[in-house]
C-alpha cells in the first residue's frame, strides 16, 4: 500500500473535513489528529492553517484534474455529446452524502473569500481553471451546430460550474442527492436546448 | 428612527457578519460587538449561538419574503413574464460586494449542515420555501404555453435557487458581481427555451 507523507496526508485531511463541516470550524489540531500527524509536522509543512488552504486548494485542482482528464466523457467524436458526457458523468459522481460529493474549494471560497485573498485565489483558480477544461469542446459545439446567441463558450462552462455549485448547497440543506441530480438534469436540458437537440434520456450504462 | 431591540440587533449583525466571514469565523463576542449589546442580552435571547443561527435563518425567511412579496415581478399578466421578472429582479439585487448580494441561509448551511440539524432544517426552510413562492406562477405558465416535459414546476422553480446559490459562489471566487449575472442570463435563457419565448433583450429601466 502506498504510504503517504505527512503533508499529503494533511492535503487529504483537509479536503474531507472541510467538505465535512466546512473551512473555520477546522482547527489545525483536528486536521493534526485526522492526519495522525504531529503539529511540528504540520508547521514544518505550513506557515499557517491558510497556507494549508492554498496548498489544499491547488492539491484539489491537481487531483480532481487527474480524475476528469482521465474520465470517459472525452471519448465521443461529437463535441457536444462530450459536453453532455461530462455533465451525465457529473450526475455520476452525486453519490452518497453531501461531504463525500460537494467541493472542497466552493466550501472553502464560500467562507474565506473575504478574509484571504491567497485562498481566494487559489479556489478561483480552481474553479475557473476546471471551467476552462470544457471550453474547447463548447467552442468545437457552437461552430459544428452553427448556435448564435449572445453568450460565449467561456461563460457557458463556468454556468455549469455554477449549477453544480448552487446543487451541492441545496443538497446540503435537503440532506439529498437527488435535488442535486435534478438541478444537474436541467443544466442537461439547457444545453440541448441551446444546441437544438432532441432532449434525449441519457444511455443507461 | 426606529429603535431595533436587541434581539433584532443581533439578527441583523449575524446575517452582515456571516455573509462577509462565514459562520463558524463569526464569534459571539464580535456579534455582540456589531450589534452594539452585551453578552448577557445575547444569551437572554439566545441560549447558544446555533439558535440564534436557526432564529436568524428564520428572520432571513420574514424579511427577503417580504421584500420578494412587494416586488414588482408579480405584476405582468402573464406568468412567464412574472417568472422571467422574477429572475430580471434576482439579478437587480446582484449589486456591491458578494458580502451584500449573497445569501445567508445558503452560506450558513455550507457550514453547518453536518453540525446541527436545526440549522440545516431552517436554511431548508428559507431556500425551499422561498422557491415554492415561485411554484404557482410555473406552473401557470406550463399550462398556458402547453409545455410536457419530464420536469415539475417544484424542480425548476428549486433550480433557480441552486443557480443563484451558486452564482454567489462564483461571485465569491471572482470578486465580480458580473460572473454571478452571467449565470442568471444562462438561467432566463434557460426559461425562455423551455417555453420556446423567443429570446428576449430585457426591457431597460
Amino acid at each position: 500500500m502506498l504510504k503517504l507523507d505527512a503533508r499529503t496526508k494533511l492535503l487529504n485531511a483537509a479536503i474531507e473535513v472541510v467538505r465535512a463541516q466546512g473551512y473555520a470550524a477546522t482547527s489545525v489540531d483536528e486536521l493534526c489528529r485526522k492526519a495522525g500527524v504531529t503539529k511540528g509536522a504540520f508547521f514544518h509543512h505550513f506557515e499557517t492553517k491558510d497556507a494549508l488552504a492554498v496548498a489544499a486548494a491547488n492539491y484539489w485542482s491537481e487531483t480532481t484534474g487527474a480524475l476528469f482528464a482521465q474520465a470517459p466523457y472525452h471519448t465521443p467524436a461529437d463535441p457536444l455529446d462530450r459536453v453532455l458526457a461530462y455533465i451525465d458523468f457529473r450526475k455520476d459522481l452525486l453519490q452518497g452524502t453531501p461531504a463525500e460529493f460537494s467541493c472542497f474549494v466552493g466550501t472553502t471560497v464560500q467562507e474565506a473569500f473575504g478574509s484571504s485573498d491567497e485562498i481566494r485565489a487559489a479556489c478561483k483558480a480552481s474553479i475557473f481553471g476546471h471551467a476552462e477544461t470544457l471550453v474547447a469542446d463548447i467552442s468545437e459545439a457552437i461552430r459544428r451546430y452553427k448556435v448564435k446567441g449572445t453568450w460565449t463558450a467561456q461563460s457557458l462552462a463556468l454556468h455549469t460550474q455554477a449549477v453544480l455549485q448552487g446543487a451541492f448547497i441545496i443538497a446540503k440543506a435537503s440532506g439529498s442527492a437527488t435535488t442535486a441530480a435534478d438541478s444537474v438534469n436541467h443544466l442537461r436540458r439547457y444545453i440541448e436546448l441551446l444546441f437544438n437537440r432532441k432532449p434525449t434520456k441519457r444511455k443507461t450504462k
